[in-house]
Formats: C-alpha cells, sequence, structure tokens
C-alpha cells in the first residue's frame, strides 16, 4: 500500500476493505512520505518493520527485487490524485497489479498511458470505484440491461456533500486540504472527487455512452480555485437524457449519492444512504421495493451479498465486492466486474469535456473511446 | 365558474377548495360549451338553470346586468390555458374579480395588458398556484426570509409526472389532449403545466428574481408538438444556482414536487407528496424534521393549518387556502398573500425565456419586471 | 348539530367534511349551552339566528315541529360522550337520523338501547369512526377479504399520541379538561378516545370478531382518574393473535395511528398519518407500496378518492367519506358501508371488558353481538 | 471457533467481524463434528492442519496442551444453543477466554454455573448480543442515561422476522432445523432466538430492571414444539412499562427490530433495519434525526463509528464493535462493554419466567439478579 498513513480516511477503508474476505493480506506499505509516520503506521498494521518504507520508489524496487513467493503481488495507491501517475506506471513497470484510488490521474494524457501501459505490460489494473460494488446497483444493472425499464429515457444522478460547506481547508483539515489544492487533486474538485463516481456509476448500471454535455461549475465557498458545486446536461447514445448536481457544499447533506432512471415503463431509484434497497416504480402497477439478500434478486445481487436479508450490508461492504472483484481478477489474469484503467480514463476526460463546456458556456462534444486494453 | 364541466379535473378541486371554509359560495357558471352539459353540471351542482350558461360571454354579460346585491362577485376560470386571456379580460371589465387558474395566457402581452387591466380597474386577480398554499411551504418562506439557512446558494426545483409516459393524448384523454395542443395549451407543456409551478414555489419561499437561464427542453415521447420534459440551469440575483427537473414523462412517478433548498449553514426539504413535514438539514447539528400543525411553527405555517398535528392535511386543504386567501383579498379589496396577475406574468415570462434558451442552445438572460399594478 | 361550539375542534371537522361534497347542508345547530355562544357560532357559519338554539332539546323539538320540507333531516352529535345517549334517544324518538360521534355512549345498556331503538323507529344512525374513510383503509380491507395475505395471523394496532404527556386538563385546555374527566368522558379516557378507533379499524379490514382479551391498562400521568396508556393482548375467532398499543402519553407523537396484518403469505402495513399509501410485505417477492388513486386498486379505494396519485389527501377527505356514505344510507334508507350503532355498541362493549381484564389482571371472554338491527 | 462449518450463518459474520480491525486471527478450530467438513472449512481460511480439529474437546485440550504463545487465546462458540454450556465450561476450566453466541446455555443452573466459573478462573466472557454494538444504540443508551428523554416511562421493543412464516425445517433449512429442535436450541424459539435480543438491546441503553411479566407465547405454524410468536407486556422497576412483540413468522420481515424509548418529554427510535440514524421525538419541538459518525453524538457514540457520515455502516460492523470490546476486555483483564455471563444468565431467566407465564396465562414475577462476578 502507498499512502493510508496516520489520519487518512480512505486508506483505512481500503485495508477493512480488503481483510473482509481474507482474499488480500497487507505484507508492505510506504503509508507516508515521513519514514517515521510510515513506520509507526506499520508497527500498527502488525508489519515487520523491513517491509515498511518511507518512500514509494523503495517499497516498488525493493519489493520488486524480493524473490517471487516472497514479494508483494499487487500495490494499492490510495494517495492525493496527482502523485497517482508515477506510482501507477512504475507499478506496472515493474510488474505489479495496480489498485489505484480515482480519479485515476490528473491528465487524459497519463490516464492514456495506464491504460496502454496495462495492456504492455499484461497486468491487472483496478479503480475503486466503490459505489458499484453495492449489491442493489448491481441489481439496477441486470434490471435495465435486461429490459425491465424499458428503453431509458432520463438519468438522474446526484451526489450532494456538505462537509466543504465552510472554508475547511483553511482550518488545517487534511482530507479538505490536498482536495482543494490543484497541485494535488488535478483541475477539478466537486468532479474529480464526486461527479466521476456518479458519471461512472450511470454507465455501470446502463452501459449508456455519452455524447454530449453542458455543464455549469462553480465555485460557491470564496477563496477556492476550484469547483465546489456542478450541474450537468447530459445526452446519451439513442438519445436519452441525463441530469447531474453534484456538490461539496449542499450544507447538512452527507454522502447523499442517488441514481434514479426513468424507462418507458418503470423507473429505479437508488440512494447511497439506504443502500439496501431499490425502488422500483412502475407506469402499470405499484412501486416495488427490492431489498438486497432476498431470492427474487438476480444473480448479481445475490452473489454480492453477505448477510441475510434485513442485516444491513453498508459501505465497506461494497468496497470489499471491488476487492472481491479485484481478487478474481489477478487470480484468473482476466480483468472482470472491477473498474478498469479505461474506465479511469473516461473519468478523467469526463471532467475536462466538463471544465471546457462550462468555460465554454456551451454545450460540447464528449464522445470518447479510451485506448483499448481490457473490457472497458 | 367558467369550465369545471363534467369529466374535468381542476373543476372538482376549486369547487371543493372554495367550499372548504364556506367563504365562496357557487352561485352562476358556465361549465361547458355544449349549453346541454352545462346544464347538467349545473344541476348536479344545485345551481338554478336561471344562472347556469351555455357560454361563457352570456355568463359574464348577463351577471354583470343583475343588481349588485344579486350577482356573481367574482369569477373563477378554469379552461384551458388559450381560453384564459379573453374571459379573464372581459371579466375585468365588467367588474368582476377574477380567480384564474395558471399559466395565466400563453402570450407575454395577453399576461401584461391583464396586469395593468387589473390595476386600472382596481380589481382583484388571483392565480391559483396553489403548491404556496401548503402550510409547510409557508414555513419554509418564513424560515428562508428569517435567515435561518444562512444566504441561499442553491435552489433544487423538481416536478416529475410519469402521466404522459405513453402518448394518452391519442387514446382519448381529454385532460392529455388540450394540454398537448398549442392551439388550446400554448407554447408549452411541461413547462406551462408545471413547470410554472416550481418557478413560482421557488421565488414564494426564497424571494430570489431570476438574472438568467439556461434550459434544455425535449420531448421524449414521439408525435408530440411540445416539451415534455425539461430541465433548466438558473443563476439568481447575487449569485444563487438553480436546478430545476420537470417532466411529465418519468413513468411511475405520481405528482413528485420538490423544492430543496441549499444555505450557507442548513437546507430546507419539501416535497408535496409528503406536504406535512419540513425537513431541515443543519451542518452543525441533527436533521430536524417540522410538522404542520404544531407550536413551534412560525405564524403564517400555523394560521395556513385546519388540524391538529398528525391529522395530515393535502392538496384541497392548501388549494382552499388560496381561496381563503382571494376572499380576504376581496374582502379587503387589497392583494395579501394569494399569486397575483403579476407572478401570472413572470410565469409566462419563464416560458418563453426558457424555450428561446433551449433553442439556441444557449445561456439567455431571463430579468423580467411585470408592469407595476398590486403587489407582485 | 348539537356541540361544535367556539374552540371545538371536531365539531369544525365534522362540518367541513360534511361540505366536502355538497351533500349536506347545516340549517340548524345547539352549538353550545349557553345561548350567546350557540348564536355567535350560528352567526358565523351563517345561520339564521332563528334556528340556532341554546339547548338541544329546543332544537330537536322545535325542528321536529316544522314541516317536513323545512325541517333538519339528520342531527350531527359532537358533544362530550356522556351526553351522546339522551340526545340521540331523543332525535331518534323525533324521528331525525343521527350522526354521532365516538364512543356511543359511556354504558353498555344506553348503547344496546340505541341499537334497539334505531331499528324501532326505522332510522339511520351513522357512527364516525373516521379512519375507515380512509381510501387505503378501504384497499387493505378488499385486499385481505380477497384473501391476498392467507389467513390473518396476527393484527397489530398502534395509536401513539403525546398530547395528554403532560396535565393539560390541569392548564385549562377545554379538549383535555372533558376527556379526562369521568364524568364527562366515561370510564376510559385512552381506550375510550383513541382505542376504540383501533378495535373498529382491526375489526373493519379483517372483518375477525374479538374472542378474548387480556388488557394492561397504566395512569402514566398522576393525578388522574382514568388511564391514558394501554397494551392488549387480544385473541380473533380461528386462533389469530393481536396486540393493540394505545398511548395518550407518548411524548412526541402527534397522531400516529397505525394497523399491520400478517398473513400466512403477506402483511400489510398502514399508518395514518402517511394515509395515500399502502405497504405490503410478502414472503416471496419484493414489498409492494399500493398508493392512493390509481387503477390498479380495488373499485372501493378508487371511489374513496378524489384526486389523481401523488396529490395527497387527508383526513378531512376521509371524514367526508362518512359523511358521503351517511348520505348515501340516509337517501336509500339503508345502512351501507358507514359504521352503525352496532359498531358503537361493540367498542362501548370493548372498553369495558378491556378495563375488567386490567383489573383483574387476566385474560377475559370478549365475545359479544349487539342487538340485531342494520347490519353491524 | 468452535462451530461455523460450511452453510451456517452466523460463523462466517463472527469471522468477519473478528477480522474487520485486525484485533483477533483465527489459528484453530473445530468446525464441524465431521473432520473431514472441518478440515474442509479449515483450508478454505488459510488455517494449518494441524490446528483444525474434528471435535470441539480435542480442540480445546491440543491447544491447552501447546506453549503459553503458541496458543490459541480466546475460544468462540458459534454452535446450536444446547452445546454452549459444555464447550463453555470445559474452555474455562482450561483458562481460555471465551466468546459465546447467545442464548448462553438452555438452563438457568448452566447459566448460573458459567457465571461463577467465570469468575473463579479469572477468565473474560463475552456473549454476542451484538445489536448493542451499533454506535446509535450507543447513542440511545448515553441520550437515556444522561437524562435527555426525562423519565423513562414506556419500552417498546420489536423483533419481527418472517423466515420461518412457513415450515422451513422440514424442508431441509438447517438453521431452521436446529433453532426449532428443542434438543439443540432450548425450550424456546422466538425468545430465544430473538425475543434475548430485545431484553438485552432494552436493558443495555434504559438500564432498568424488569419487575414482572405477562407473556403470550404462541405457535402459529402447525407442527412446531416451540413458539414462534410472542407478545409481553413488562413492569420495570420503578413503574416504567414495557410492551415486547417478537415473531419469526411475520410473512415478508427481514430482520425488523426496532427500540423505542418514551420518556416524560421525549421519545428514542431505532430500527436495525436503518441503523444509520436515531430519531428523536420531542413534546415541545421539531423531532430530530441523529446520524451516525457526527460530531455532535457522544464519545461512545462516535468512539463506535469507522465512516464518515453518510457512508452506511451495517451488521458486520456493529458486530466487530462487540468484539472490538472483546479485544479490550482480553487486554486489560477486566470485563468492559461487552455483554458478560451475568447477561447471559439473564437472558436465559427472562425466557424461562416468559415461557412460564404464558403456561399460567398470568402476570409473574420477574425479577433476578444473576450470580455477581464481573459487572453485569
Amino acid at each position: 500500500m502507498i499512502g493510508g498513513g496516520p489520519g487518512a480516511f480512505i486508506g483505512a477503508v481500503h485495508r477493512a476493505a480488503a481483510a473482509l474476505d481474507g482474499e488480500f493480506e497487507l505484507v508492505a506499505g510506504a503509508f507516508s512520505a515521513s519514514e517515521e509516520k510510515s513506520r509507526q503506521q506499520g508497527r500498527e498494521l502488525g508489519l515487520v518493520d523491513a517491509r515498511v518504507y518511507g518512500s514509494w520508489t523503495d517499497l516498488l524496487e525493493e519489493e520488486a527485487g524480493r524473490p517471487r513467493g516472497e514479494r508483494m503481488q499487487a500495490v494499492v495507491i490510495v494517495t492525493p490524485n496527482a502523485l497517482h501517475y508515477d506510482m501507477a506506471r512504475r507499478a506496472l513497470e515493474l510488474g505489479f497489479d495496480v489498485i489505484c484510488d480515482k480519479p485515476m490521474t490528473t491528465t487524459l494524457e497519463e490516464a492514456e498511458a495506464l491504460c496502454r501501459l496495462t495492456r504492455e505490460m499484461d497486468r491487472i489494473f483496478v479503480l475503486t470505484h466503490n459505489y458499484t460494488g453495492y449489491p442493489m446497483v448491481k441489481e439496477a444493472r441486470a434490471l435495465v440491461r435486461a429490459g425491465a425499464l424499458g428503453r431509458v429515457r432520463k438519468v438522474a444522478i446526484e451526489y450532494a456533500q456538505g462537509w466543504l460547506a465552510t472554508r475547511l481547508e483553511a482550518e488545517g483539515n487534511k482530507q479538505a486540504a490536498w482536495r482543494s489544492n490543484p497541485a494535488l487533486a488535478g483541475m477539478s474538485s466537486a468532479l474529480g472527487d464526486i461527479g466521476t463516481h456518479g458519471e461512472n456509476l450511470a454507465r455501470y448500471v446502463t452501459g449508456l455512452e455519452t455524447e454530449s454535455i453542458m455543464a455549469d461549475l462553480g465555485t460557491v465557498v470564496a477563496g477556492r480555485e476550484m469547483e465546489d458545486d456542478a450541474a450537468l446536461f447530459v445526452r446519451y447514445e439513442g438519445g436519452a437524457r441525463g441530469l447531474m448536481h453534484v456538490s461539496q457544499v449542499a450544507a447538512g447533506e452527507e454522502n447523499n449519492l442517488s441514481l434514479r432512471i426513468y424507462g418507458a415503463c418503470a423507473a429505479l431509484i437508488w440512494r447511497q444512504e439506504s443502500p439496501n434497497e431499490l425502488r422500483m416504480l412502475r407506469a402499470e402497477g405499484p412501486e416495488k421495493v427490492l431489498r438486497r439478500g432476498n431470492a427474487y434478486l438476480s444473480a448479481a445481487a445475490q452473489e454480492a451479498a453477505r448477510l441475510p436479508p434485513g442485516h444491513p450490508e453498508g459501505f465497506i461492504e461494497a468496497f470489499a465486492n471491488i476487492y472481491r472483484a479485484a481478487a478474481a481478477s489477478i487470480r484468473t489474469r482476466m480483468h472482470g466486474d472491477a473498474p478498469t484503467a479505461q474506465d479511469g480514463a473516461r473519468g478523467v476526460h469526463f471532467i475536462h469535456t466538463a471544465i471546457a463546456s462550462s468555460r465554454e458556456r456551451a454545450w460540447v462534444d464528449a464522445r470518447y473511446t479510451p485506448p483499448t486494453g481490457a473490457a472497458g
């Protein structure tokens, strides 16, 4: 693991998610650029000092130098966005599989380079778009793909957070600080941190490609360099219409990610904050509320559940499903259900296209095909 | 009453709303252009034949010819949109107060003419934007105006219906037929029928004036001449951002009108389908759920309620609050809390501006001040 | 109308409910034992002084003395419980139909006497168990009766209020004062005021007769003479099990009446505070949420609705359905869907049986058949 | 670990919960009475064959024979109830700490013996009443204990399941089979499996001791030897009233455990199926909805959370909190927040008292103090 030192949020989530099914074991880490902090974190995690490093380059080079059976197999990258590229590139070059947090890179060139390198090195690259790990998201996908809604007409995506409603980054909050610093986060704050989750989630469920977008980005809290609020119109292939609303400054909201898909005869509504249920509105009959763990669900949704109905699963279990898919990919050497480098490139392209649209105050072409490689 | 004959939906609502408080009595009507149907409806409503007419002109002229104490005082217009103008104009000219359904007219010129005529004739003109009659909408208004949210940053309005998800107008549905016929409904379907409610509701609660909009209108169901789905970005005076989503083709939705207002330190969420509660999200403390009828609410919200907490009120009671406000205006000869002709002109301007933006695929200036008259 | 003077809650609800469909017209009243207050109320309601009385006996005798076509047809009794009997008896004797609030009387003897008198005089007697007027309660009844749940196993009824969580009756609250005064309310407070609604609602929906009960009544707020909190086990004919929970001292609750019915293969859940929906849990498939106004509902539920789906109806509309049923009964001279004097006798029997069980701390026989007459 | 072989539900949950924080490592097991199945399970879990046993006695004796630093420290018992006692007794005698599923034993004598033996051997005994591990349950406890509700008046507990709505135990379902077999489950099915959770949860949150109970147990599905449905009246010390409803045959319900506590001025409502929120109804102000992970919560609730607000936690995380508390107890050699052997004895006493009350159809004394030892 690279990153995930003391005080980091997402590193601990990755470790818990990886531990849940016992398919991964944490064996080495460069948890912090400070060797001392890295070592401290390593000890808390029960690692031997010899495999805890003060720099990510040391981690990669030294682990690569170990004999096959004794070295780290896959690298998890949980650092600020701007660092992903160099780390992932070097890891791939040295023959490691890579599990990387999103957004994948800060430029499209880097993203595309990772797509190509993953293929050249014949490695597995997994991007942790964790919301696709929820069982009821998989049910939504299965229903849409099976035609249960009829032709898709409208996709409404929203991710409303309120944690940046004040200028937290100026008050010593480490999470807020790097996410609002373009040198670390890239060109975008709201879209990069949460908008790409929405984009990925909608595509995962509907399979629709984006044709054009019209974006309205804004910086609500004074003093910020990047957008903390955004709205987008989307037009998908075949004419379906999309609406995305993303905010980090919606005071009072927690992690209110929702996806709604309206088809010709029915609609699906899923909310991350009540992830165990999926509402299905129907033109011709009463609403159905589908719940995780039940025998009436698709195979994909059932396999993604660990507990019987009514015993709630949450964020960690969904995240663990990405790790489970990553383990399967690594075992079989084939990219499967987990998000790929191509998903990463699409996300980066989406961010940059939205920024361009908002600057020009105009609809822009958003068609994009990432460099081929494993299934995108 | 003009309109509201056999099979009409909204005419019966107007009558029930007017009856609830006993402040209006139905004394005359031209319920249908067919004299026979008009008479049939009149008899069902207990009117004497002498005051039931087969044409609206007869109604207005003959009632105007009656002695003061024996004639109709106010006219209620519940016909398709395109007919409103001539009826309202003549009613005002003959000295009647007017209660008119929305949108007020199909052209801005007509709307402005009614604003001026209302003033010239010193009449009361009430537009039935009924959603502003809900007690918890009045609470939202009181809270926003009192600064409970801090500065307003974002207004999210949605009105999702599914009743036109199929081409109902081609299957003999009378409601659908006139609403999708430009000759009767005007230039717009979704915006005219429900979008203007959203526009009015947001302005009623926040008091914010619109500066510019960017609209994306669409006709989802083939064969229609007008839009049945729309999304809008809005920029309000002072920089607040708005997002509006309106659809008549969201299969499975009923009358899912919602208003969310995000301020610097708190947010309000109100949904028409659960109208007795108002959620208040807060940056610094737990969410509060305010409920109709309680002593902790504003005077405006308390006065608008008829029942104790927990005994639900609904659509008719909210509509009746518009009639109650109309009765107060008529008694005092001063426009009060009820929507006015100026609100009507704003609504018509909003529709036309949105259509222009969508055609040009560009942001357009949306500033507008209707001709003065009574408070807008 | 007898009762319903200034400050009374339920009298105004009766008037609004009666007015909604225009089937009743208020023509005379004895709104208060004070002639002055009665007259004041009468004038506010637009009655001529000649038909406003200072005593209920005057009202009944003088109206009975009027010629047929000019006199009051039915009497509405909305006074404290202990007064119902004398008023209803005299009204029936004089040939009036009676609409009476619940509980019908304070003793079983009186209740049975009214059953018999109603039949002897061939009058219509309607008891306003208003919750049975909700469209989705009628849907529940239709589903249970049609066997959609399989055999009924469990009935869970709850009515939780918090308005008497403090000793309001000692602070000048008129409503609280009479309801906690045995001389006016009878032997029971919580069961009489709200428990009988629960008993009636469960029987209306399931059709099950009670065989035995075990009650646990309590007086939570010191200084009260009657119970303000109660729980009951119920055993129905055929073995179904029941659980009832009633409280007036559940601080924070408003009018949280709920009914849940569990059958062999499905369950129904209805809550008065969200009356437009009915949840159906199913053993073999996803939950369904049925909503008022839709074409997929039973005829009974559709006929009881006034508005399209998604435009909420509430308490007054449900109450108005009782009045609509009363009007039908009066017109046809046959008791129909509205609660009858027999329902009233069952309610009174239920209260007295529960009190006996709680005193004896034992299960007691609760089988009861009221004196026949019109359909019970 | 004893039990938790192929197909067992709760064993896998224990393992995931223990793994989540990395404070426990699974080192040995007797997962099944079949040596082959045990070994198969052990291999899947990555254990060396040498430490996987075909009988629990072998596991305990052989592990006890290992040198201090190399042997298992604590035993987890996840077998059918009737086996708990012998296993736990022997484990304690051999010096192991014990983590045991509930109900602790099938007789009160056994339960009390374990209380005493735990103390004599100076061991840690943790009973996995996992619902007390939820952060918002800890918040409820903190609020009640701090007096935020005023004096507690009413405790309403419900645990409704539908999984035994049909005779699943006759259809080859292993879980259902042992739970409905008195030789394995003990005297009780519904109370033993889920009722004791309710009893423990109510006591954990309120701290109230039970004085008397009146129970109504029933066997709804024909062919069963034990109750599958139960209702109880409870009287707590100081006069608070309780109501418990437990069912395994409520068709359509999943794991609908809820706890409501009504005090003199406010009430709390918590539902396991929406575990991240805690509703607080208030007599004098709007309802508050408290959510996991927020800074406004008590220290106990904050410490029990792993994720920021809005990222849902669920059943496994709550279960892991019991393991975290167990780890703390084992490290410090002091019983802390985790449920103890005394809690187990109370649960067994509760079951037996309820059965006696239901048989006698009478209120029975339920006061009970388990043998002292560590804090109960």
